[in-house]
């Protein structure tokens, strides 16, 4: 076993890069290097994180000698290229979801995970490391608990904290100053890929397919924008990212399908249910807990409690910083969770002691733990194994790869062909890049057909 | 005010009948006739609710002079005629939800509502008279809490108590003798009515469009029917009427939209929770709880609880029989309900102390104390008047009429069509009868046209 664990290199300052953040540091690994997209995002970023070098300069961190992990959570159109261009110079990949506002934008660092294969190119989609998801998959999967499966539901309020911080009608008393110097940002645009399918459908997509092994095979949906304007985005500017969405996918070929309503239009807390039905019972993941029940039992059964998520995320509070300075409380249940700064100055928050309010404003408990678990199989891959640039696929095993990726990219491409067009359509995955002069191909084709 | 109540003519011996009769009674309604589809089951059902009179001929009923209101609740397929024929013999008609298998069904009943506005022709919808629902349709409609109304969420559980006891995959215990001779009826086969989108996504569809005052102008949607052979019907019959369901309505002119789920797929308890979003805040149902948050709110707040909910039930219990013989316990929240028999021996259940239990298994705790808020104002619309026919219709001006039918109807064909057809569905409501024969009419059209 080595004692050096990789240097992580992050592109981009999203809220969810600024949980990241602190969470690969309390597993041991170091953030030397930062990137976003202007100098100002880049040099507070670093300074509130404390990351020794920050740049706009894609190449600057690519190139940096102690990078050897690439964390990328940054605006969906540029992902894919920098995914593509870093595993092209040898660096391990791991890339946020959602990693393109269509599919085809992903195709880069779908083909180049291809030519590397010895290369880490994973999504960091938490919720499949979630102790209650994890137990969920083994239920359906193996041990049979609910049959073949027929429904799924699934049901998620992103409630009034604002996953959407810039979305809110209404001026957010929490929100940092950080973030409301950016009023229109891609997470306003549909086109750049922002909107509630794209950010948060992807993730549910992908749960689905992982824990009940279907894939999509034809979709329907709803995909919606209520609030085109708000107190920040006002004017001649116009938010064109959807707010609401529900949409219906049949999987796999026996009939089976699933259900899905993604709205943060509803004011309250976060909540999630996930509810998976088969022939002999059902399995509901609430919050970050699981419940199951057969068809011949009268009551419901907790089948996980997640105790450890209150102390791994204790230990990000006092792993990442100088000291123990931010604790997080988990009071009642899963839904109600408040961060307390227990002291003022740290180096994690030297200006501003409010700033991890927005990060579980931004990234809801059960995606947050799942993610801590999943950085922490990232760790145990490389540290299993000696050799420098070597990994252990075996901890990362429940991880999505780019492939899934894609796949979640073409469903959810589909939602919305078919919403535009009021009508299901069928999930076709096309891996091959789009003809780059159609009309070459066309005459080409000509051509050749007329030589017969 | 007059003290002679209108007799009653009951037609059907459905579960919910099995509710109505006791309710009328505890109202003072003197339930006097009482038709079944077989003289067994009329003369078993008779015994059991101690009705006088019991037939198979609906004239028998429809003609005697002591009955002055009718209630049905039988095949749907059937519903309509009696209706019809009811109104037209001057009898009051509060008829049951689904009114029919398709929407055309209703025609009879809707036209005969038209000649005899006099006549009180109404659904019984009980949803409509819980008064979290009233509370709820003020607050949208009249204090404009919710603001402009844009996403509704419904999501229905029937659980595994049953609300389709035949089709249950496994046995059930609390089954009385009575529904477990009826292997195969109606409500196993989609052609006479059956299934969960047209016994209870009518209830839901109208509802909605009483809460929010907009109707639906376009639908999408998926049925499917898992469970087609149980234990009980099986060999060559087939169940074919739906057991899941969802759909999506575009509701008015200005974008609103809703999105339905009625699942009887997943044991557990019954669950039931409507949401109503708007530009200002939401409104959710929970069982026949309210509660409420705006958007600058941080805490829901519970809008309304019914405390008489309890009252009502055990005056239920107490009124219809002789003694109290039957009470109801409601443990802990609204979903959790017990029907304890407290005697062995009663006049309502002479020969099967455990009939009680599957009205509530039939029809879960918000709906029958909806039904029991309705018959009440029933009830009182004919103690306002003195004259022996006449009835006020401003206690029930909350009530669907078979107009408000006719157009659930249409929405639920619409949403059959799209779940065919796989794409959405316009909501076109068409209330004259289809030409009886298309090509005669075809033919005279075209002969009128060489004319010119």
């Amino acid at each position: 076993m080595r004692n050096m664990l990789p240097g992580v290199g992050v592109f981009g300052n999203t809220p969810a890069m600024r949980c990241y953040i602190p969470i690969l540091k309390s597993c041991g690994l170091e953030v030397v290097a930062l990137w976003a997209r202007t100098m100002e995002e880049a040099k507070q970023m670093s300074e509130e994180l404390g990351i020794p070098l920050f740049t706009t300069d894609v190449d600057k961190v690519l190139l940096d000698r102690r990078v050897d992990l690439v964390v990328i959570s940054c605006s969906p159109h540029i992902q894919a290229h920098i995914a593509a261009k870093a595993l092209g110079i040898g660096k391990h990949v791991l890339c946020s979801l959602p990693s393109g506002p269509r599919s085809r934008d992903t195709l880069p660092m779908v083909h180049a995970s291809r030519y590397y294969p010895r290369l880490m190119s994973l999504m960091c989609n938490g919720l499949r490391f979630l102790p209650s998801v994890v137990k969920m998959r083994r239920l359906v999967q193996e041990s049979g608990f609910v049959g073949t499966v027929t429904v799924c539901e699934v049901n998620v309020h992103y409630g009034s904290s604002g996953i959407l911080g810039q979305k809110q009608p209404l001026k957010k008393a929490g929100c940092s100053p950080s973030y409301s110097t950016t009023a229109y940002d891609w997470t306003c645009d549909e086109a750049m890929g922002g909107g509630v399918l794209n950010m948060y459908g992807g993730m549910v997509v992908d749960v689905l397919s992982h824990v009940t092994g279907l894939r999509a095979t034809r979709v329907q949906g709803l995909v919606r924008t209520y609030v085109r304007q708000t107190e920040r985005v006002s004017g001649i500017r116009e938010i064109t990212s959807d707010d609401f969405c529900c949409f219906q996918m049949e999987l796999g070929t026996d009939g089976a399908c699933a259900t899905v309503t993604l709205n943060s239009q509803v004011p309250g807390p976060f909540m999630q249910e996930i509810t998976v039905v088969g022939t002999l019972g059902r399995l509901t993941l609430k919050g970050a807990d699981l419940y199951g029940q057969k068809h011949d039992r009268v009551k419901e059964d907790l089948l996980h409690f997640d105790p450890s998520s209150l102390k791994d995320v204790e230990a990000l509070g006092g792993g990442c910083g100088t000291g123990s300075a931010n604790s997080m409380t988990i009071t009642g249940d899963e839904r109600n969770i408040e961060f307390t700064t227990t002291a003022s100055s740290t180096s994690l928050t030297p200006n501003n002691p409010g700033i991890v309010s927005p990060i579980l404003q931004t990234m809801p408990a059960p995606y947050l733990k799942g993610v801590v678990h999943m950085l922490e199989c990232v760790r145990d891959a490389f540290q299993q194994v000696e050799e420098k640039q070597g990994w252990c696929p075996e901890p990362l095993a429940d991880a999505a790869n780019f492939e899934d990726c894609f796949y979640v990219q073409t469903v959810l491409d589909s939602v919305r062909t078919a919403s535009r067009n009021k009508q299901s359509v069928k999930v076709v995955l096309t891996d091959s890049e789009p003809e780059p002069n159609p009309f070459l191909s066309t005459a080409m084709r000509r051509s050749t057909f007329s030589l017969h």
